[in-house]
């Protein structure tokens, strides 16, 4: 038997899983401050809520569910097995979100504010830092579109990753903007291939974008009119002024000027660039689109946008929403390599009583009780193994204390405590054991 | 389209997810002031993992994973579909526990103290209190057989429901004294049928077991030694005393009693009571079974016991563990009828500013942010919706203060709270807003 996880999925040991629940918990506190709320959907979704929601290649990296019993049988019979599917695992957060809405419209309060750390399934090649489990870690507000969302959102953004110690860049795009290029170029019908081409400029620079423009069908005038916006370069206020002069008369064009005007006024943020080239799942996005960045990580670590019919597709129309989703597993390799999670996150306990025989270990267990009233976590270690054994215990699990009581110990109602960070030990009295840790 | 979630799975709308977290973050506080660490295992395991580890029935109830693409295909043109599954979503944390200790045993280190709380799957027919996906909150120690494991796991069953505010009961049995009782009256290849029938006495009560005894074969030589144990009652001594009468004599049942014995005589808990018709999944516990309950609950809310060789089945002989599961569906279903989540969980928000425009409401983003720097949570309401309808959104999620800034206020530098609890209200300078919530 292979003794292992299936492809592309992962265990997580102690110190990886300190170090996500440290991330998730960060976020969590955050998003708290803010006032969103949790809630959580289930693994598995009906196959038909999230069929045709992802693409055609999408749909194929959905996880389903076998059949059981005689559906099972059933359809191995009349070979209609995909038909009879009923469960899948969920792909993303956004689209069991979007039928959760609709589903408990008459349950929530709106603006509804929530966040949702879970993880999602897609049965894509792995490679390194693509998973086929993964977390997503996404915050969302429906039923308002003020762009006061927009503002707290990078707020929030910033005071996670603040929080964190990453360094973060914020690209901000509106998907009105992108609308308002293709307008202008006479290129309505091809904004997909515009802004698919345009998102390129990154990786495959001026020359690229510009023939893939060409093979996508784009004639010289529109490609000559596009080239401002691919020169594209400044800070944002000299940015805003070249967009406005190449697309400020269209009306969506406008629009989406004077959101990204608003969203950078209110925001008391420094750290916002305007990519126009931004584009993350277009079809999808109908105002702000934002990526977040950090310097030396090729991928973004977080984005998101505005929404403003994805409950649409159940039933519900005209719920506009805007979120971001934060990237655990992206966000973990940058804080990894920049070796900056807190050294506490590694201390996994206080104070390790060594095991010296039943009489010893009793009083031992008396005394670890009343340190872990007052909040001081310690273990007795449950074996009178070898004291170097134990010793090593106390190393390989990182103890800041060792605490020592042996015949002589208990004789004279002592216990020696040693320093395990820098060796020293002390003998106290065992009545000044509790004030001892109450000092620290 | 069907707007639900498959059956048997459920949505936690913010209120619950909320309850749920409280019940998780209190047994995770209380296991790492244990020494206890956190680790994950993927929801899918390669289906050879959790195959026939579970008993026929168990088998049936798993959740496998369609194949996809080229395997799918053949497995229909050669109608082995259940052949060519690979992944199955997994039915405990147990089996992958194990296998996560015996893949990873290198990396850990010895006696492991884990604990492990992630969501399973079983796709049993639904019912009240049974669902399809449910949340197991696992605590195991491997590697010690020294029962100050036993002794400590108690201590954890009792801090977390003390925290929690139920009250519980823990029954206590163990495996050896079954041994005991079914070499005592010669049934020690009828060890299952004999402690099935017993597990049932609170059902069906003392003639049921009888019943069921004779119609599996016992004969009435055997029922009339059994009849002692079946009549089991007084206090723990008295048990004990009882029972070392029956099976003193056999080396195996003096073993469990010894063992309990010494479990009695380390643990501080007084809520301990011996019950020897609990069985709980005997073929798995070789020593100590635990079973936790609660007054006017039914089923048990959690559960537990030694295993000798949980990893033998993944190729590491013994290695002896002992751990216990909490029900989390049950707890809740507990504190929710007896009422006592604590009402701090329902206020989501500490303070809301109303809106009254654009430039009011760039001050109260102002003062949000400073709020929450000290840790107060706040929402700046995000639309200039008419002042009832912000109301009754602060009534709604249950904000403690609305904070008031229009147009005189913003004139004269100050703010008005109202304390949503007696409706009072109060105009403070708006530079006495957080030495407001620093006094709180």
């Amino acid at each position: 038997m292979k003794l292992q996880t299936p492809k592309g999925t992962r265990d997580f040991l102690p110190e990886q899983a300190a170090k996500r629940n440290y991330i998730f918990d960060t976020a969590k506190a955050i998003f708290r401050l803010y006032g969103y709320l949790p809630i959580e959907t289930p693994a598995m979704e009906n196959v038909e809520t999230l069929m045709g929601k992802y693409g055609e290649e999408g749909d194929r990296l959905i996880f389903k569910v076998l059949p059981r019993g005689e559906k099972l049988t059933n359809a191995i019979q009349n070979q209609h097995i995909e038909k009879s599917v009923e469960e899948a695992l969920k792909y993303d957060l956004t689209v069991p979100f979007a039928r959760f809405v609709v589903q408990h419209q008459n349950e929530l309060h709106f603006p509804f504010k929530r966040y949702q750390i879970q993880p999602v399934w897609r049965a894509d090649r792995p490679q390194k830092g693509r998973y086929r489990e993964f977390y997503q870690c996404d915050v969302d507000v429906v039923g308002s579109d003020s762009l006061l969302n927009e503002v707290e959102l990078i707020d929030i953004i910033n005071d996670v990753f603040q929080k964190l110690g990453v360094e973060v860049l914020i690209k901000l795009n509106n998907r009105k903007i992108l609308s308002g290029i293709a307008e202008t170029i006479g290129a309505h019908d091809k904004i997909i291939d515009l802004t698919v081409a345009l998102d390129k400029l990154d990786k495959i620079g001026k020359e690229g974008v510009i023939k893939e423009l060409k093979e996508k069908g784009f004639d010289d005038e529109s490609i000559t009119k596009l080239q401002p916006v691919i020169d594209f370069s400044g800070n944002n206020e000299q940015k805003l002024e070249k967009i406005a002069s190449i697309i400020g008369h269209t009306a969506i064009g406008q629009k989406g000027l004077d959101e990204i005007q608003t969203i950078l006024a209110y925001s008391k943020a420094k750290n916002i660039v305007i990519d126009i080239t931004l584009a993350r799942g277009l079809n999808y996005y109908t105002g702000a689109i934002f990526e977040v960045q950090t310097k030396d990580f090729p991928s973004s670590i977080c984005g998101g946008g505005r929404y403003d019919d994805l409950t649409g597709i159940f039933g519900l129309p005209n719920v506009s929403g805007v979120g971001v989703s934060f990237g655990a597993d992206r966000i973990y390799d940058v804080m990894q390599e920049a070796n900056i999670f807190p050294d506490t996150l590694n201390q996994s306990l206080e104070v390790l009583f060594l095991n010296f025989g039943e009489n010893e270990s009793k009083n031992c267990l008396e005394l670890a009780t009343s340190l872990r009233q007052i909040g001081i976590s310690c273990e007795v270690y449950p074996d009178t193994a070898k004291i170097k054994k134990q010793l090593k215990y106390a190393d390989t699990k990182k103890v800041r204390w060792v605490a020592l009581l042996g015949e002589t110990e208990l004789a004279n109602h002592t216990i020696v405590l040693k320093n395990m960070l820098d060796g020293t030990q002390q003998e106290i009295p065992m009545t000044q054991l509790i004030p001892f840790f109450n000092k620290k």
